[in-house]
């Protein structure tokens, strides 16, 4: 009996930043809390938030297709973020 | 008078990971509602949080060290995180 080739896995980086303009409440602490450890110059800040989505048995196409429908679905809100979604096979 | 060469800013990535082993209690969760969402086959998690630190008149090795500085004095824990830094010219 033939075997199927067996996939590798395949993690896709969904990558969830805010949209310019939107009040980054946390950036902002910690630009302040660098400048007051005297980290000079002290940088601008954006945070992001990174889900890695390791799926089995999928190509690259697909699974780059399933971890979109999650951002879109779960993981972001188009009122206030922005969305990347890279696919980095393993 | 000569003016000196302005540099470009320098973005440097701090990315602040949950060590293996230690609980990810959002990945574990972003997994259940994936599953309960029908997105098959439901993929595994793994979550992190991204710092972009933006320099402005540091070498590219400079802000790398500043950026290594403050994910050592502020944005990570060494118990519990890992960190990766990666300085990204603009």
């Amino acid at each position: 009996m033939a075997v199927a080739p067996t996939r590798p896995s395949v993690t896709v980086e969904v990558r969830v930043a805010l949209k310019p303009g939107v009040l980054d409440a946390e950036a902002e602490n910690i630009e302040k809390s660098l400048s007051l450890l005297g980290v000079r110059p002290a940088p601008k800040v954006r945070t992001a938030r990174v889900y890695d989505l390791v799926f089995e048995g999928l190509s690259e196409e697909d699974a780059r297709a399933r971890a979109q429908e999650a951002a879109d679905r779960l993981l972001a809100n188009p009122v206030i973020h922005t969305v990347r979604v890279v696919a980095q096979p393993d």
